[in-house]
């Protein structure tokens, strides 16, 4: 329901709503699925979320790592998916690593410089050079291919876009941190590895974690509508990744790693 | 650094960065303190992000229930405190519910309204009514008093706002929910419960989880800048809770509980 108090009557309009609905991540093993973690997010594209995540967090290095991602069928109800678990079968040294995790509590929210050097984090390429007015431009092109935030006004999203400035892929999440997943894990699962010549571009701020995500899947270059934080700032130049925020008109903030960046 | 293309020149500026630090929250116990949590956080009022997490969480109902929160002393280090890990010495009950469920480590992600209802919801009062020419004023109200938006233009803001329009508090932090657990903790802190005749003012989306720490802090109605999402409509439906968004200019959407917005 819209109110518009101008003319003093109720106007009623079929507002679109973005959808959120959690979603459990399970990692499969010979005594049954355990839980890896669990996000609100928008439905669609949930394998790619689940790869995307499983690469982020260090678990999976390739594609090949994945025997399976599937919804989970439901034994009671007559072998009914249910799509709000999803359960990914892992192959050799990424199942190993998965089960030590879960078994340390230690999934998700790495929230250190330290901890991520303890880690390991993966060394960037030169990577894509991008000149201001094209830079200009990605906020426009993410924008146009997010078909839920047409409707709904409300959802983040995140795209892949190649050294020429072609977007590869948007996908879009109530959640910041699932729309970067989804994009990496598109690329993971459609053979776009490495991503070393493609920036990602965000709807939202570049966080700590948006540059742990980027750097896990070997992106060198972020770009953002909004700004950067401060601890995003220090892993980026830590790593020597370039972090481009407040993209408008023809203006931006180049937080770190200028070289990617050129003039005109 | 800011790069103006128009002139063909390099612009420097001082960016002043939104601070994004890791919070460890633990829970003292007689053997030693566990982690309950970890959230990353724009520094400062601490506490209040504390006390108002343990209320969203269920693990505390009053102040009462709080006997300290403090910043951990390392005592290998002569003593310093670290600003980065907070300890909460809980009383009776909430301290056994606070052990409870962090044995069963389902601290944090109350994913499904089910889960919800088996907590058990508070009830929500008739709450304050709010003509639309003062909804309106709120977004405003709300960016005047972030003080760290004016100098980053990128971190969230939430406030608390009595049934006369009046701000009562503005806290900020780069995460929405840590800004909303700020204003709930602060009103615990000083004598504010219950915020039965509050609205809560948020700068970001209306999530599910803004409507449960809403709910668990006994507020009524929420007002945000941008939309809701499903899940939270369905929550907010469920409970009687009013839901306002894309507050912009003299147009607003009333997703649910639209007997206390006014004509006029």
């Amino acid at each position: 329901m819209v109110f518009e108090p101008g003319d003093g009557a109720l106007v009623r309009r079929a507002d679109r709503l973005a959808v959120e609905d959690p979603l459990e991540i399970r990692l499969e093993s010979p005594t049954g699925a355990s839980t890896l973690t669990e996000t609100m997010r928008t439905p669609g594209n949930d394998t790619e979320l689940v790869a995307g995540w499983l690469l982020a967090e260090g678990i999976i290095e390739r594609a090949e790592d994945i025997s399976q991602i599937s919804y989970c069928v439901d034994a009671a109800n007559g072998g009914d998916q249910r799509f709000n678990v999803v359960t990914a079968n892992l192959r050799g040294p990424a199942d190993e690593r998965g089960r030590e995790r879960m078994s340390e509590g230690r999934v998700g929210g790495t929230a250190s410089i330290e901890a991520l050097r303890a880690i390991g984090l993966p060394a960037l390429s030169d990577g894509p050079r991008f000149a201001v007015s094209a830079l200009s431009q990605l906020p426009e092109l993410l924008q146009a291919g997010q078909r839920t935030f047409q409707v709904t006004g409300t959802v983040h999203g995140a795209a892949l876009v190649d050294a020429t400035g072609t977007v590869l892929i948007v996908r879009e999440d109530v959640d910041r941190h699932n729309a970067v997943d989804k994009v990496v894990g598109w690329a993971l699962l459609n053979g776009h590895m490495p991503l070393s010549d493609t920036a990602l571009v965000v709807s939202g701020r570049i966080s700590f974690e948006i540059v742990q995500k980027a750097a896990q899947a070997g992106i060198a270059m972020v770009v953002a509508v909004s700004g950067a934080t401060s601890l995003a700032v220090a892993l980026a130049e830590e790593i020597g990744m370039t972090l481009v925020g407040f993209v408008r008109g023809t203006s931006c903030a180049i937080y770190s790693g200028s070289a990617r960046v050129l003039p005109g």
